[in-house]
């Protein structure tokens, strides 16, 4: 991988002796292998290993965060999903401005310095330079997942999926790399989700105690294709622990489409309680990513589909919330529940407190619209006073933009090396301390969390 | 304006580098004319040109920041509204070490010393220095208009009002400001308002048809005479897509004094996405101050009328309560809608997010009691990293003190020259992107935002 | 007291200017007497003046912010409640990077440099160093009472407490240390709590009238014997204007154990603004501590009783909850009503503008989670700009951990030094005006919000 101009010191804090104890302790971290515990790269993209097909499609129309602002910006979506991808690079020089501050401007840049060699601003000429990058074969996924040093990758998939991709991957003499499938049930939890009915004829459930047997089948099949980790995204992360009676007859109710929407979303809330159940008997780790109302915009949704840059953040509360669930399973042996979320109020509030005291709670990294430079800070700040620095969960990049994730990994050690750093010049720290802890972060503390 | 011995670096970082670049970026802005596209500011000050009374009467009784904490300390309002000046003075000074470290004692002392020359704590002898220069012609209203380098400033005004002094204005050889009135239509939409129905009477509304018409004549009116923008002022942004025979039989019983509150709650909400309708439909742009419960103090209320004080926020959300206008609205063409809290845990949570995909949502600078120095570098960080710079409005000062509007946006303009200047030290932002930015914060973002 | 090598700028600013001013400021305050106007510390300690029995009972097992994290990493209950202090330590010790960057981390390295001067890693051959050190004279309770330096020290108690440790200290001519109780009623005003019935009987209560009559016949018992506050904790601040005849009502109901939880919480939300009433009557501060989901994981609540790490905040808002009880008491002659919240998003939009208003309220210091180095300095910017440095509390230290106070208050005067630092380097504050400021802080300041 080449290497530019970029300032070496970009990210750390401008006081000169805390900038070069991060710098030190940057040194330590920079070249340890990636672990992505959490992302929605399709595993696809490193099977086949096929050349992306240009930078507009790589780096623009297929990343939500980055359309998003265009689109704020006036362009409609369908001037950059599926319209000639010269014309949406030009509509997005035209536009770089926007990104100026952002936390999608700065893994662009990075990505365009750190990957193609290029620290510029984006110009309509640059489409052909890195469209020629891109024909190279250093440039193809399975040399960037070496080149960006990626210890484990995991994906996100349906509970039905075969996962064929990861089962091929790893029979694979030609690729040495570790990429696991995450179980990601909601669709198959909610009642209330379109298509639940239908997905519950694919799972071959029909009662209550089937749909349970069925789930858990699911999940061992995960298990045994190197799955770690169940996801579960809800808009309010409420549980309820039902009794089995009131479970069947809701189970039954929605099977038959007279579930009420509070009976539907009773039930969602019973689901999480059950696969926290599932998590303690099977060991998979929970996560919960909990606070957005997703399709904010139904016309949108309609026209473009799901992930458009519409999912918007709502307040958030864990602490009553989860209380159901953590009076059962909160001190039960091996059970891991992560929690993420994107309403920055929750994490000295309740993030922090609640990792503090439960041996299964890990405090979920900065989330989506806070994973950026300034909200690393705010999340190490508000939750490191209450629960240190060993109930977090390490760093997640969360992204389907394989092409980011050196840059997003680099950008979370740079700010964590900061923030320690800073400890250290505030006499807060040992610089021995600062050490472990930088080379924990990026090592052990996310393999416990995941169990990895 | 005379100048004296203020820290020429106030307000920019301590770090020396940083504090070298924020310098540089604000010397490109510090002339920037101002624009002032929402505040208080009594239009008739300038049209009769008279000179301010008394120091008193214009620093502390006039501005309800600064009477609040002296009330706080126990100075009863009665010994501050409508009392002796110099007896008011001596009770300001007596108490000026209340002020240290608000954004109100800053704006005070940057007032005294960039307005009057003094910079000292203010005291009793200062009085009548400060009403010796009052009587001088320099500091008569429109004298400091010009001064201050006013490039536009909005008024806010009742819908019924006739605006005369800025058609006046207008008509005024001498003067040759631009003196706009804003569109406040707030007691006309809320039928739990105290005198509505006698509003509607002299609005000439008796049928929901003539109510509406009646609204969207004012609006023309006023755009007719400069107008830019309507402004809301709500506890809650709840919106309501009510369908047309809803929202006729509320208005119905609302007129005869039968609507429940939570009809009358359902009329007001349905009537902020009417505000929107008639915003797409005229071009006004559509400002929302939202989470304050207004007088919170009954008695104080009775005693010395509305704001006195004690405006208190609360919990504000967006997400949720704008989804029906902005399902709407959202993306139609031309529309604005600039929304301001009180709340900051909004910023980072619903506004940039909502800002950063809408390109009618227009993210507010910080507002009233977070227009303050600190709350303001809080305000960049939270909101930039997901919407950028370019989906602000730009400051407002939304002030009543006609007196403090310079030193106002200049203690904005000192802010965001540090702020950039920090993206800058911290690689994040090049100082030519940082020079275009500190430029845009001042002139095309404000005046594409509010459509000047 | 000895004093060890931790460095002596510890928590200052690390840019070098604004360091060296907090460190002037800081030379200002640090011997000044602590003042201790809130916390758990029991008399008895103080009375009986026994030595500490030894290390791992004293620092760890009687600490629930040290348990509860040890408890997190997966460490049982019991083997650190009742378990040999030995194992304790060992516990401790094996595990003391979970206290990296905590605030108990950075307090029991503050303890364990300035009260015993060992500054080093806690090791297991450190446990009879630290034994020994208890076992002298200088580490009794009184001795530490007075190397502390501490002026006033106030307990909190339970309203039928006959007092007897702080009528004993009184009288005590060899202790001259002030030990004032706290009158803190909480199970006496929720008719929800367990118990309630039977503490009615041993407060001799059949009537609301005799009730209140014996509410307030403890009040004064308290008053006589130094008593300045009352303090009151609660999940939510709501309160409620009951007319007499609906007390009664209610109270009655509650004594017969008919009263519905919905009727309990009305009765609870009333006795509130009753409390503030006995409060505008007899002169005893009000203090509310709000927002904290208490025993959060009842099966360890049941073992091991409260207090042992897993009461969890919860979002707390004052604007309305508390406005019945402002409306009628907000400007009363006297009265005051300090408010401390574990929910940060208040500090800005609640706490600090209604301070700012009624003369009554003040803003209560950073409390529980929150008293910590970061958070300290969060809570000065969100409440100063609005509040001013002179509606505060002043500093709290909330602690049952005797031990621990010098170091608590030495925390906070060190990050008030260099917040006030800041602002002098930021052209805010004048350095005569930030010396005043920051002897205030510890002196005037609590003094007059706890009538000192």
């Amino acid at each position: 991988m080449e290497h530019v101009s970029l300032d070496p010191d970009r990210l750390f804090p401008a006081e000169q002796r805390t900038r070069a104890v991060a710098r030190e302790l940057f040194a330590l971290v920079e070249g340890v292998p990636i672990i992505s515990p959490h992302g929605h790269v399709d595993p696809r993209i490193l099977l086949d290993d096929v050349p992306y097909s240009d930078p507009a499609t790589l780096l623009v129309s297929s990343d939500h965060y980055v359309t998003r602002l265009l689109h704020a910006d006036g362009v409609p979506l369908d001037k950059l999903l599926g319209a000639d991808p010269r014309d949406v690079w030009q509509l997005f020089c035209e536009r770089w401005h926007l990104f100026a501050g952002t936390a999608s401007g700065f893994w662009l840049r990075e990505t365009l310095a750190s990957v193609f060699g290029v620290d510029a601003t984006p110009t309509p000429e640059l489409y052909d330079v890195l469209a020629g990058k891109l024909a190279e074969p250093a440039f193809r996924p399975r040399a960037l997942f070496d080149s960006f040093g990626i210890g484990v990758l995991a994906t996100t998939d349906d509970p039905l999926d075969d996962l064929a991709p990861h089962v091929a991957l790893l029979d694979d003499a030609g690729f040495g790399g570790r990429v696991i499938p995450t179980f990601r049930p909601d669709a198959y939890l909610d009642p209330a989700a379109p298509g639940w009915q239908a997905r519950m004829q694919r799972l071959g459930a029909s009662t209550y105690d089937g749909y349970i047997e069925a789930i858990e089948g699911r999940r061992a099949y995960f298990i045994a294709r190197g799955a770690v980790s169940a996801d579960h995204g809800v808009a309010h992360a409420v549980t309820v622990d039902l009794d089995r009676g009131d479970a069947v007859a809701l189970f039954d109710r929605a099977m038959t489409g007279r579930a009420t929407p509070a009976e539907a979303a009773a039930f969602r809330a019973h689901m999480l309680v059950e696969s926290a159940r599932m998590s303690v008997d099977d060991g998979l780790v929970m996560t919960v990513h909990a606070g957005v109302l997703r399709n904010h915009h139904t016309a949108t949704r309609d026209a473009f589909g799901t992930d458009t840059g519409h999912d918007i953040p709502v307040a958030t509360s864990f602490t009553e919330n989860l209380r159901p669930l953590l009076q059962r399973f909160g001190t039960s042996e091996g059970f891991h529940l992560i929690l993420f979320a994107v309403d920055e109020s929750v994490w000295s509030r309740e993030l922090a407190p609640l990792a503090g005291f439960y041996p299964s709670v890990y405090v979920g990294a900065p989330w989506w619209f806070l994973d950026a430079p300034d909200a690393i800070l705010r999340f190490r700040a508000a939750t490191t006073e209450t629960a240190g620095f060993y109930r977090g969960s390490g760093f997640i990049d969360d992204t389907r933009a394989f092409m980011s994730i050196a840059a997003r990994h680099a950008t979370a050690r740079r700010l964590d090396s900061g923030y320690l750093a800073r400890l250290v010049v505030e006499g807060r720290l040992g610089m021995p301390e600062a050490e472990r802890i930088a080379v924990d972060l990026v090592g052990d503390i996310p393999r416990r969390a995941f169990k990895l």
